[in-house]
């Protein structure tokens, strides 16, 4: 094993996967981003997906992540339970091949409250390693599924998924507000409403409903609804993020125009936060687990 | 016109259209169910619908209620603003023709809210006037979208409508946690503990991912998963809907399957509640209108 060498990293989620091919000296020098997700492979059909990753970015070992070590994926990696820091994943690696690592999620159980990741870990875990994030720190990794995740010296002690993103998706593609939903989101006086409608007193599913109503009678822009019930959806999702008791900084780390979305809500609550690139973060995390592979 | 000598009352809704033959002693003879609901009508096929109607049940007079009045159906009725009772619904029929009436729907503006309401006013008003329900009471009709309505003397003082049914058929059909939810809902432990889990922390968001991470880490039955999952969203709703300053009897209103849930729901949260079959309750409303049409 020449892992020392150079590897080829992979995060390989549902829908797409990202490989970045890391130099000897922690540099990525090439990288790549197709629609290639899990759900896309065929049964048996990994070793030709990461056939297809070799030929374009060369002839060494790999280090995956994400959704590939998942149960539709190409070999089930069990969740880490937490506390998990860097240490665990990297001793808990799954061997897909001699030179094919994956990545294991991690799980918490606790306070009548279960939950799992896949890959978030990668991203917040480097961000620590890298001094981006207070090892005590509050994240928070929107997405389909946004985390909540808090840290302890360094590793993460527990964690809360919000639905967010794959709710909005819903409603935006198949419910009655979906006419309403088509425009952008922008971080707007709407955007803002909905944060603070929700803040106080928790009736989303009625607020919900409230966009159309308000729309129908003349209360609100259509134009702005989308932006109104982002804020809705999203100061709901804070409001259970700040509300757990942690009182550290907030870090926000993702894609930038996911992250400006959640950074404005926390700032609704009169809290600050620093908004960190997922992808800068997850080469970071993904090199430090290299680093652990003897 | 004689309404006097009988008429045909027609609960015409989004995906079903029920017709009442109501005779001149207040009696139903005869009735139909069909699919032909309001968005199946293409543009001005309106008069051919209702004259299958009439071909079914008799050359009568007809009274219509629910989206048949609304800017998608035969002509639209304006919502009454609340407070609305039986006399300000009868005082504001629209007229498709001279013989064919369309029962307005209600609308709510204040506290920061706005909401609409096409077809269940007549239920909660029916059984209002049939003494089925304290005139100061409060009602729950569950559906696609759930009502909850304060009533003050006999009239609908302010409600609010709670996206449940519909989330429920979102994450059924279209989510995440679509393969968990196809077994049927039963008010059993799994039920309950979601109603108590939402009860005094709303983090429905974050609940509904757990749903799917307790079952993926043996915390959770998979069986148990729709029942549950039935739980939190009927329990968040139902949060919403005893937190408004509402001291007063509960009464559920619909088909009997939803109602037999809110009423469990409403009893993990110590209230007692009354459940009143919906077409019951229509058929007493739309009689009452019929009464007061000159």
């Amino acid at each position: 094993m020449r892992w020392t060498e150079g590897f080829i990293a992979v995060d390989w989620g549902t829908t797409n996967r990202r490989a970045y091919r890391i130099d000897q000296t922690g540099k990525c020098v090439d990288e790549f981003e197709d629609h290639k997700g899990v759900l896309t492979v065929p049964g048996g059909g990994f070793p030709v997906a990461v056939q297809e990753i070799r030929d374009r970015l060369g002839d060494h070992p790999l280090l995956l992540a994400g959704m590939v070590g998942s149960n539709r994926g190409w070999k089930e990696a069990p969740y880490v339970p937490c506390p998990a820091g860097l240490d665990e994943l990297a001793q808990k690696l799954v061997w897909a091949g001699d030179r094919e690592a994956i990545v294991p999620g991690v799980s918490y159980i606790g306070n009548a409250h279960a939950d799992v990741m896949r890959g978030e870990e990668v991203q917040l875990l480097g961000a620590v390693a890298a001094g981006l994030v207070d090892p005590m720190g509050l994240v928070c990794h929107p997405g389909t599924h946004n985390k909540w995740a808090l840290l302890r010296h360094s590793r993460i002690e527990r964690f809360m998924t919000v639905m967010t993103g794959e709710l909005f998706s819903l409603l935006k593609e198949h419910s009655i507000l979906g006419d309403l939903l088509q425009s952008s989101v922008a971080v707007n006086d709407a955007f803002k409403g909905g944060v603070r409608a929700v803040a106080e007193h928790e009736t989303l599913p009625a607020d919900l409903f409230g966009v159309r109503a308000k729309v129908l009678l003349g209360q609100a822009k259509k134009e702005d609804a989308a932006s109104y019930t982002s804020g809705l959806l999203i100061g709901a999702d804070v409001r259970i993020g700040l509300s757990q008791p942690f009182g550290a900084q907030v870090t926000v780390i993702g894609r930038p125009e996911l992250t400006s979305l959640y950074a404005a809500a926390v700032k609704e609550h009169g809290r600050e936060t620093t908004e960190l690139d997922g992808e800068q973060c997850f080469l970071a995390g993904i090199q430090e687990i290299a680093k652990r592979i003897s």
